[in-house]
């Protein structure tokens, strides 16, 4: 996995989380990610559909790190995952992927808007198609961690 | 939610799951979503990105009912989710939305094509972005139930 394609949704990460929820996550070491699910309690899913390459992007959070985040950005206190807290993660979902949408543009990848959905459900594991290379990176804030997931496959 | 939308996917399902499954699905009333989730085990999601509208498809599995079709589609029995069956959901997923897109299409509505992404984890529930009407569709088999369900915005 080539650093053009991981810095852009490391800097998207970072850049949002620290604007919207004043939160400095700590990044871990990206990998390319094999059968194995990244497991997660709260789920944004985005399309990122282009002309050159074709693929999702997932944040998978747990739930102690989502209400932490969700109480950050909206200033309420969480504990459990409320509408409120599904929306902060619809909108995070929909803010990074924009922000990686930017820099990968400037890389000449540019990627159509697109609207996110998201899964609630104890432990739930995102899985993508196969033939595509999947991007991990994980990250952490005191509260608890969660992951981005990008996979993409070339037109 | 109009006939013109809500035909499309019907009928792509019907088409898609006979073909491939040779499973005929008893079709329920579909309905616009309120703030309640469907419950499934396994869900495919796919962005469905066009000029006009924007928006995502999710196809809802309970356990039971996921593990029958893709019984029935690849000739082998399956008892828990295993990979070969959540690769099924993502085909699945992909046809019955570039079906629908298909449709869609002689209507005006164009979409791009995307890949889906697959969530496993026991009861979990899709939401989709506020501001936004969700059309659901319920489908049963007398193994079990899935749902689809479909959200756009207009750009």
């Amino acid at each position: 996995m080539k650093a053009e394609f991981v810095n852009p949704f490391i800097e998207a990460t970072t850049n949002v989380l620290g604007t919207m929820a004043m939160v400095q996550p700590k990044v871990g070491k990206p990998f390319v990610k094999g059968a194995q699910a990244s497991r997660g309690d709260l789920t944004g899913v985005i399309g990122m559909t282009g002309e050159k390459l074709t693929g999702t992007m997932a944040l998978v959070f747990t739930e102690a790190c989502a209400m932490a985040i969700a109480s950050n950005m909206l200033g309420e206190t969480y504990t459990s995952l409320v509408q409120d807290v599904i929306d902060c993660v619809g909108e995070l979902t929909n803010m990074i992927s924009g922000g990686a949408r930017g820099k990968l543009g400037e890389q000449g990848y540019s990627f159509q808007m697109a609207l996110p959905s998201m899964i609630t459900g104890a432990s739930h594991s995102v899985h993508h198609p196969a033939n595509a290379p999947v991007l991990v990176i994980p990250f952490s804030i005191p509260e608890g961690d969660f992951f981005l997931e990008a996979c993409f496959r070339e037109n």
